[in-house]
């Protein structure tokens, strides 16, 4: 299903594309029963007849897709998109491209916008958020063979290119650390369900604590949103054997744990260790800052753009593992007041 | 110094439309003297080939521009820029119309992108943030013609259209609250001077404080960044007669001065009352939540996209007064320990 052009309305009418451009856009120089001919064609085979002086030209639109598919709430909260939003763009302006931005509801929303923007030749290319496990929006972009990198990984991008990071790994490094200053009831409160950074996060903690010895692991699922991070954190922090620290899949879930610890009268981080990700000045907002597991997001936008556009070049692109979290501990973890015996 | 457009070149190369389409798109169907007397006269008179096939075509290009100027890590962590984006984009989405994303440096760096969007036709008009007085970018977009909507006033917006709230009210209400707790030493950590609604709520501070016998009234200029909101609530705890209320104007610093209140030992709300603006989810992401002066910002984008879209089909537009923020009192602000004996 390739993208029809305006030579593929022309071929099929017996016309020039200057005839087909003129029908179109409802300008002179075509009789009224050609131009009904040439729009009933255009219409079939799904050319789009505004977009048509642009395929005329064979102008490139100069510009990057990105849609967005979370609620406003959380869009607007979390450093994390604007973050790699930043890093994006300014790689893009230096290149001369603009930045096409959507808020999507769903999936659905979202290959149709993927359609209609390669309909229209609104954007060369688009870059991909939020990877899930059996992404329908991969084989979509496949087939309609917009180009596309996809923010997340590994695997799971079809042929597609994509640029990630390695979460295993960063987790590791935090429950060492946990381990190292003493604590052995550590918990997690995770991200979206689905998305693939969360089902790999979620797989490597239980693997990390089983290797490493932490018989109590716990993993609580949750969405990135304060207010279920604040709920986990309180059946967490109410249960008989509360753990000792707490690792977040995000930074305003992580701030949220802390409001609850503050509330609930357990001081952080002599009660409570409190580890964050994704770094983000907002980890650095509260008291006592968050320690947390970072790297450069906007570098990692950057990456993506960028590959994108030799993507967009034709040149070939394959999969990029970008850095991997780093810790940086601060004052929201230490030993724990009465280690685990174990 | 109205756009040039395709038809001005024609005219003065003396040639048809399609004729320096040909020419500027390198296709066939014109001499090589003619092509290249056609890019001279497109080069002395400002018009972007590379918009030639747009132009002619007259089609709209069916987006709007937006352009930031602030650095990404002040982009990255408040609210505000998100929930307004996520307004206007729902807006737009639901007319068929692209927002088009700029982060710029500088207001030199804005004008430039303003010129390139409009020349190349990339945007059929743009929302302006960050409204200065003696604003340089009103001037030129009225030169320009460049359909816009100013997200800020009341006036200093030319001839441009605008949306603005009134800041000086809501602050008002926020005051009265604080004085009726008991409150008589207020202090108030300012966003970015220069910004026109800066300015004003600096002045409506000290003129309502004046105005209800607030003797110990200080406006401490800051930048809306937590560094820097921290500093400033630093410098005011120290002082000698330390305020027990502090109004911040944005959520971030407020938040920050939260923390610095914890830090210093200084109890929220009994030794130190909080009051954030805007209110956002950050402001009950922590404890106590921030009582918080709000509106509804996803609305007031939308307010401004809509008023765009109508300047855009050529309608007249002009000023729109949103709604004015209220307060929400939640658990940062109290009366103080010791009421001031005034």
């Amino acid at each position: 299903m390739k993208r029809p052009t305006i030579a593929d309305v022309a071929r099929r009418a017996g016309v020039s594309k200057g005839a087909v451009s003129y029908a179109l856009n409802g300008q002179p120089g075509v009789s009224e029963a050609t131009r009904r001919r040439i729009q009933a064609i255009a219409r079939e085979i799904g050319f789009n007849p505004s977009s048509a002086a642009r395929a005329l030209s064979g102008a490139s639109a100069n510009a990057v897709g990105l849609t967005l598919c979370r609620p406003a709430r959380v869009l607007g909260i979390e450093p994390f998109f604007m973050e790699l939003i930043s890093g994006v763009e300014a790689t893009l302006s230096d290149r001369g491209y603009a930045l096409t931005l959507q808020v999507v509801a769903d999936p659905d929303a979202e290959i149709a916008v993927y359609r209609r923007w390669w309909g229209e030749r609104r954007v060369d290319g688009v870059l991909v958020c939020d990877l899930r496990i059996d992404d329908r929006r991969v084989p979509v972009l496949e087939e309609l063979g917009l180009p596309a990198v996809v923010i997340g990984g590994p695997g799971h991008s079809g042929g597609l290119a994509n640029v990630w990071s390695d979460d295993a790994a960063a987790l590791e490094e935090a429950v060492r650390y946990l381990i190292a200053l003493g604590h052995r009831r550590i918990a997690r409160v995770g991200g979206l369900a689905g998305l693939l950074h969360t089902e790999i996060r979620s797989a490597a903690f239980t693997v990390i604590c089983e290797r490493l010895g932490v018989a109590d692991a716990v993993s609580v699922p949750s969405d990135y949103t304060g207010e279920e991070g604040a709920r986990a954190t309180r059946r967490l922090l109410s249960s008989a054997d509360r753990p000792t620290a707490v690792i977040y899949d995000n930074d305003v879930m992580a701030v949220a744990g802390l409001s609850v610890a503050q509330e609930m009268g357990i001081v952080v981080p002599t009660d409570l260790s409190i580890v964050a990700w994704d770094d983000s000045p907002l980890c650095r907002l509260v008291h006592p800052p968050l320690t947390a597991l970072g790297r450069d997001i906007p570098a990692y936008g950057a990456h993506a753009a960028r590959r994108l556009l030799a993507a967009i070049a034709g040149e070939p692109v394959g999969p990029y593992q970008d850095e991997t979290a780093r810790l940086s501990p601060r004052g929201s973890t230490a030993p724990p007041r009465r280690p685990h015996p174990g």
